[in-house]
């Protein structure tokens, strides 16, 4: 399959174990390069922004319209997958290729540098010219859809998180001379503060909660932890959730990145058109920024559909896999869903 | 008071904040020196061997007999405290001062290296000649005296310890896109473990248990940790103590640093010195570990008095104190005890 080899062709630039097109370098500028090679074969007329986001078009009937963009990202996180970001530019690319020309124009978008804040759509949002609607497919990078055995999901939305520094206070000491009963122990306040963020999120519908770093003070074997410095990284599907969250773990509800909704009429397109090849509708939230968020909160119409991550949802990593045949049904689904937004008289 | 400026002139050595005298340095060096200088003014006959252990010793009427020492060390660790140490040595010239010309050879000794591991005393008991007593003043480093309200502490024997390190696996991934009900946390587990430690430690008498050291990895905050590795310090008055202990941590019991108890006779001595004093018998175990403990290990009749550390212990610290009153207290109970010792048939 011509997708799956251009897949390979991205994921070899760098040479080294794993994607490895960070923003910003060489690498991303290469991929870029290629992806517009290809748009050009296709018959696209490609634009390169002041951001140097690609964006290749095929003219529609009715130019004065909207217009309507699928694609996502050619950058990686280091030693990153080959499906996460690529796999939404090239599906896009075979989709737009398959509907051919419609009323609307068809635009494929190359954002750049996505991995550490989704940079380019950003800086499009805020500098550029935007379609109407967006669709981007992408992996889930989690486990939902292997678990619900199935293919292909419609995002209901970017969830909104938090992300807070929380510092513990105890009295260092020696770890030999301070009875139990005399000591305040910064690690083991904090301990309990990593499983209360574990047990708070558990208990609110579709949050999560992670310490991902936690560092103690003076850290030394036989020393007492005087201090402990952890991260909260807090989501949920909506705002009245993270507020729970926050508020049951002492956080502060001020400053959050709010929740992206996806839009609705682009949501009952992919649902119908998941439901006619045969699939279960399984809609589930992004926990995971991504571009179409980010247009989402600029007025566009966006949609995103996911395909199904094996191996437990494995992403950021070269373990990240899915299926030939789960990307075979999102090209058709993605085909079949720009059709009708492109047209939408027909 | 004599002893309260020489323990001024000593904590000047390095004149940077807090003592600076880590063993093998120029500073312990001149530590040594000095009160060298004051062994020799005192009229000692004073002994380097071949560890700079320095040994200052008055001749006694039987010098056959097996000496009697006094003594602590003079190194310091980095910012450390005026009392940790030179305490000990300066009580022991005042006390040794004191008893003047007994039965038995007194000595004062200075044994190197202590804080890294008791190096000088480790050196001696397997080089050199040691005494038949040994009496060793030092500040507690702990606040049970102080709980008590009791200037004076007879420690009963260095605790037995173990260091080990645990390290606990999970599956490292993205904070935002794993339920929580799919996740495999390695910090949770480690925080469980955390607190696994403290509640065993402080249900076991005399106990303690310390997490000191603990690493996530990756160390990102919105990537679920997906290794920790932690420390555990645990210490116990005795071996069934430790082993029990170690056990419900689900620790290997080998290998252990095993508890050195001081000698029943000169415990006897300190308490009766104590009480004649007027103050109340306080015995209890050392956490830390001292150079009396390797002598006691080595077969020396050891003993070990604490004089209250101030403000809940603090010691390794520039804030560490004890008060003047409680010194002359501690020099009066070992002058009396040193003087029983060396003229045990008087």
């Amino acid at each position: 399959m011509l997708l799956a080899r251009r897949l390979d062709e991205v994921y070899r630039i760098g040479g080294r174990l794993g994607a490895n097109r960070v923003g910003g370098t060489p690498e991303e500028d290469e991929a870029c390069d290629l992806v517009a090679g290809w748009m050009e074969e296709a018959g696209l007329a490609v634009e390169r922004d002041g951001r140097g986001n690609v964006i290749g078009r095929l003219r529609g009937e009715r130019p004065e319209l909207p217009e309507v963009w699928t694609g996502s990202h050619l950058d990686s996180v280091p030693e990153g997958g080959k499906f996460d970001g690529p796999l939404g530019v090239l599906a896009g690319l075979d989709a737009v290729g398959a509907v051919g020309r419609s009323e609307r124009t068809l635009g494929v978008v190359v954002f750049r540098d996505e991995e550490t804040g989704c940079h380019g759509s950003r800086w499009r949002a805020e500098h550029g010219e935007l379609p109407g609607s967006y669709v981007e497919v992408h992996i889930e990078q989690g486990p939902r859809l292997e678990h619900a055995g199935a293919p292909l999901g419609v995002v209901t939305g970017i969830m909104s998180y938090a992300r807070r520094t929380v510092g513990f206070t105890g009295a260092a000491g020696h770890a030999g001379t301070k009875p139990m009963d005399a000591r305040d122990d910064a690690l083991c306040k904090a301990a309990e503060y990593v499983l209360r963020v574990r047990d708070a999120a558990a208990a609110i519908d579709g949050a999560v909660g992670t310490v991902g770093v936690l560092e103690v003070e003076p850290g030394a074997v036989n020393v007492i932890p005087g201090a402990v410095n952890l991260t909260v990284d807090a989501r949920a599907p909506d705002a009245a959730r993270l507020g729970r969250l926050l508020s049951e773990l002492d956080l502060e509800p001020e400053p959050v990145v709010p929740a992206a909704p996806m839009a609705e009429s682009v949501r009952r397109v992919l649902r119908e058109e998941v439901e006619r090849v045969g699939l279960p509708v399984i809609e589930l939230p992004s926990g995971a920024g991504h571009d179409a968020g980010v247009l989402a909160t600029a007025g566009v119409e966006a949609g995103m559909l996911f395909v199904r991550s094996l191996n437990e949802g494995v992403s950021h990593s070269p373990d990240e896999h899915s299926s030939d045949e789960d990307i075979g049904l999102a090209v058709d689904v993605l085909t079949a869903t720009l059709k009708r937004l492109s047209s939408p008289g027909s």
